[in-house]
């Protein structure tokens, strides 16, 4: 079994009869997303939220039950994989591009679980460039401004064009090298007028579960 | 000569030859650009950024040079109205709905320039409804989270459907009475995953431009 897998079979452990479920994106929560509907064939009775469409689809596949996210009033737990997490459970995410509509889903769980391979782990965050959502308006002007705090942000492109997000945005991947204060940063962010949502997820998950030495291992904050 | 007038065509003094001139919207920056026009044909050479489609068809019809916004690398002075002001020169904008557009231009301008009649001045901000703009995405999760900061969200709408702005999201108008805090509640509501921007312009204006008791009057920060 591969660590993606141990992980994301792990994190349904989670999971118990009522719940409403924020289901990530990606090949880490794929384990999870597939161990949920076995679990939901053997009987157990659960309501997925999917951060992606791709989720979406994998999720009835797999016969979980998914509900409108705005008929939802309060998540239980969410369970998504990371780009790259920190000794204090902070991560960067983003780099499938989907970063807002996981960021609110996390934000509106009550328990954030996060499940990442041994490769993933890090001191400090930064190794992997932070993507950062911005309006198209003015853009040039956000990225310049965005570059004021140690970066060079570089444009996603989709081909020779500009990647779209699902909300009709742009991302810019910034290379920090290495992030000393990710609240701080975050706070910097967010205050860009422009910016609309950063990759860093500060002080949100309560729980990792990774590898470490072929051994699974959890963390908790 | 009407309020709107006299502050309006005051801030077109502070407007030298070269400079590239963010150019607001509404009833009072009208009276600005007009004024603006005039000076133009008499021999002011100027660049103009609008905020929005309304005011860059009024400063073309005025013999205003418009240059596109990503030409641009830094603004010498914005000019624009307020929904309301403080005594600290904070403002709330966003009831025409170009808040963004507005606060990117204002952001990134060596001085901003606000114009205002005597209407518009508050002890404190809170008593118009603070813009709130957001994404579609989970608008209903991110509106609670909005009320929890001690108001209740109204989605705008456009007939009977929501409003949408320029950047294809939501505003919702957030009536909080009074608030005692700007700095500190436009950097909750920026960090609430969902908001996009809010309509506080907290310590960006360096003059305004008002009237009390029937006389021009103005105040710098």
């Amino acid at each position: 079994m591969n660590e993606k897998q141990m992980v994301g079979e792990k994190a349904a452990e989670y999971i118990k009869d009522g719940m409403v479920v924020g289901l990530g994106t990606g090949s880490t929560a794929y384990y999870t997303i597939k161990k949920l509907g076995e679990l939901v064939r053997n009987g157990l009775n659960i309501t997925g939220i999917p951060t992606s469409e791709q989720t979406a689809k994998l999720a009835v596949e797999q016969g979980i039950t998914l509900v409108d996210f705005k008929d939802v009033k309060q998540i239980d737990v969410a369970i998504d994989g990371a780009d790259e997490f920190d000794t204090n459970l902070n991560l960067i995410k983003g780099g499938g591009g989907a970063l807002l509509r996981e960021k609110i889903i996390g934000n509106a769980a009550s328990t954030f679980i996060v499940i990442a391979d041994s490769s993933k782990g890090a001191e400090k965050l930064g190794a992997f460039p932070l993507p950062v959502e911005i309006v198209k308006f003015g853009s040039e002007m956000t990225s310049r401004k965005i570059a004021e705090l140690g970066c060079e942000p570089i444009l996603r492109l989709n081909g020779n064009r500009p990647f779209i997000t699902d909300n009709g945005n742009y991302i810019l991947d910034c290379d920090f090298k290495q992030i000393d204060s990710p609240d701080e940063l975050e706070l910097q962010l967010n205050m860009i007028p422009g910016v609309v949502e950063n990759g860093l997820f500060v002080n949100m998950a309560k729980r990792l579960i990774t590898i470490e030495n072929g051994e699974l291992v959890e963390k908790t904050r």
